[in-house]
């Protein structure tokens, strides 16, 4: 059996190194940090990600730098070192290609190399963002490529469980494209639909509601990332953008003549077919929930008040949204709770003066 | 003054005539209940909603029947009775329109009617879904048309006050092209990208996370309920979706190509910039908002330990967001505060034992 014993030498100090490397320490793994940038590799050697100096030769190397450069440090590491190597980055194939344009030299070198894209995040960057339970149930995704050696991968999968993630294992143009449809596409969709919002009049904007604000909210994610993000993703995501390109055109079409109807109702129905297959809590779209509206004035201590009369009916709440429509003085809770525990929610919800709604 | 003395008929006893007729009742208001489904007009009106049988002509009549019919029986009601009319539906154009039609017999008749749109809405339908506060503090566009009564404008206003909803006036036009951009295009994006996932093998929608989640949620609509909203607003909506058809072109375009970065960046800076438009609580994009993330175990009660905590810290929590990725066996709640209260919130969390992060 391949132990992660360390030396694990991470490369790139920012959330996802810097996570790795406290999830580490945390068990006692050795963790060596470098960064282009000393003073990101010094924060995170404060906060207790590992050490910018260590003596012994790492085991493995994690390569958790921005997107562009993944495919040469892979390369760098692969030359520099005799530790088996992986990377976080969000797209696969690029990095093996570029890896392998730049190792051609010593072919063996690439059976150290395994990718893997450990599936977290937060809408915060840089070293001080970094936890050691950033990868607490997540899914991590190792994508050996056809000369990985399997002890590689095996490391590969003991990290990422030390991490507390949950793995699978997926060819890199199966992840690619996996990607593409549950992230990369979602993100344009929702980049596209706000930067029709750029030149609206405020009075339009007035009269936003919770479907907007839910479909562009990732718009707001950071454009340099996701740059390269796309760009290394680009012949996935071309399918899937033709394939709305194409959708698109017979919609417009379709809105143009006297009955519509039938196009619209296609491409909505569609929709409803795919948005069913969106897993929910706990990765399983077959839990049912059945959702309860509660009507909460906006005042400190309400939310406590529901969430503790809530817990006093022995329900446990699965999923939650809060709405908060502009102007509204009153908010609206949604509790998603599993179909046993809803009557009993509802009726000491009711006894304790919430307005209650099914 | 024009004073809503009633009795309100009310035409169509789903979601939206139920509720107008609930909230009218209890302020004493004579509600009217019309539906073509008698079992529909029996319950709402068993719900207190208003009565069957109203001996007296009414005052104002409410047209809240499906989007489709909306234009005839706006007519219908301005031949029949003496009444100011107005209709609920979201989409302002076509309605008027139709009703006028069919009623250039008589031009006067149309003075009588001003088209109305009340913002507020749920997943659920029918009169049982009804309720006396949905429109509290929602926002009611009122739009009237070059030849409505003054009076009839007056009317419907106060008609959407004795609802609890804010009022604005905008023309047809200018409605129909903002409900095209903060709602109907949003609707058909959400349905486009949750459409790619119809084909995708179970282990690609594995990886899904909170971002296709949120902008698939709508997708899972009524179709045909959309159907006739985008069918009836399809000429505002025609120019947004052109406008997306050749962004995408672009983008297909440049990703085909070596250097694909400058228009990728292009299409992601200008959906930051739309998405801070878009309001966020309170309908202002300027209250300022700082989130902060607790780990929180999935075990019931834990919400309401939580929210016990945040209150005991003096914050009124804003917004909140519980990110229930597949398979975690923890939970992470974002709390949105004002940057007043966050320090306080953070160190009274800690204290307790919270695993928080900035």
């Amino acid at each position: 059996m391949t132990e992660l014993r360390g030396p694990v030498r991470v490369v790139g100090t920012g959330l996802i190194g810097t996570s790795i490397g406290l999830a580490l320490t945390r068990l006692g793994v050795v963790v060596e940090l470098i960064d282009a940038d000393p003073d990101s590799a010094l924060m995170a050697e404060r906060i207790g990600a590992g050490s910018r100096l260590v003596q012994l030769a790492p085991q493995l190397v994690v390569v958790a730098v921005p997107p562009d450069h993944v495919g040469e440090v892979i390369a760098e590491q692969l030359r520099q070192t005799d530790a088996i190597v992986t990377d976080a980055a969000s797209v696969k194939g690029k990095p093996l290609a570029d890896a392998k344009a730049l190792t051609d030299k010593a072919a063996d070198d690439l059976a150290r190399y395994v990718g893997s894209h450990p599936m977290a995040g937060s809408e915060r960057n840089g070293p001080l963002a970094g936890r050691a339970d950033l990868f607490d149930g997540a899914t991590w995704a190792i994508t050996p490529h056809p000369t990985s050696d399997p002890e590689a991968v095996e490391l590969v999968r003991r990290l990422a469980e030390a991490c507390g993630a949950r793995t699978v294992e997926l060819s890199v143009a199966d992840h690619d494209l996996a990607v593409a449809r549950v992230s990369h596409l979602p993100q344009l969709m929702s980049s596209l639909a706000a930067g029709t919002l750029v030149d609206a009049p405020s009075a339009h904007l007035d009269l936003s509601g919770q479907g907007v604000r839910d479909v562009t909210r990732i718009a707001a994610s950071d454009p340099g990332l996701w740059t390269q993000i796309v760009s290394a993703n680009s012949p996935a995501l071309s399918g899937l953008l033709e394939q709305i390109r194409d959708e698109l055109d017979r919609l417009l079409i379709a809105l143009g003549k006297e009955e519509a109807a039938d196009e619209v109702t296609a491409v909505l129905r569609r929709g409803v077919s795919g948005a069913v297959r969106v897993p929910g809590k706990h990765g399983s779209p077959h839990i049912e929930l059945v959702s309860v509206l509660v009507t909460i004035p906006d005042r400190p201590g309400q939310l406590a008040r529901l969430f503790a009369d809530a817990a006093a009916s022995g329900a446990n709440v699965e999923d939650l949204r809060i709405d908060h429509s502009p102007g509204r003085p009153v908010g609206e809770v949604e509790l998603a709770v599993k179909p046993a525990s809803v009557d009993q929610l509802v009726r000491v919800l009711t006894e304790r003066g919430w307005s209650v709604h099914r």
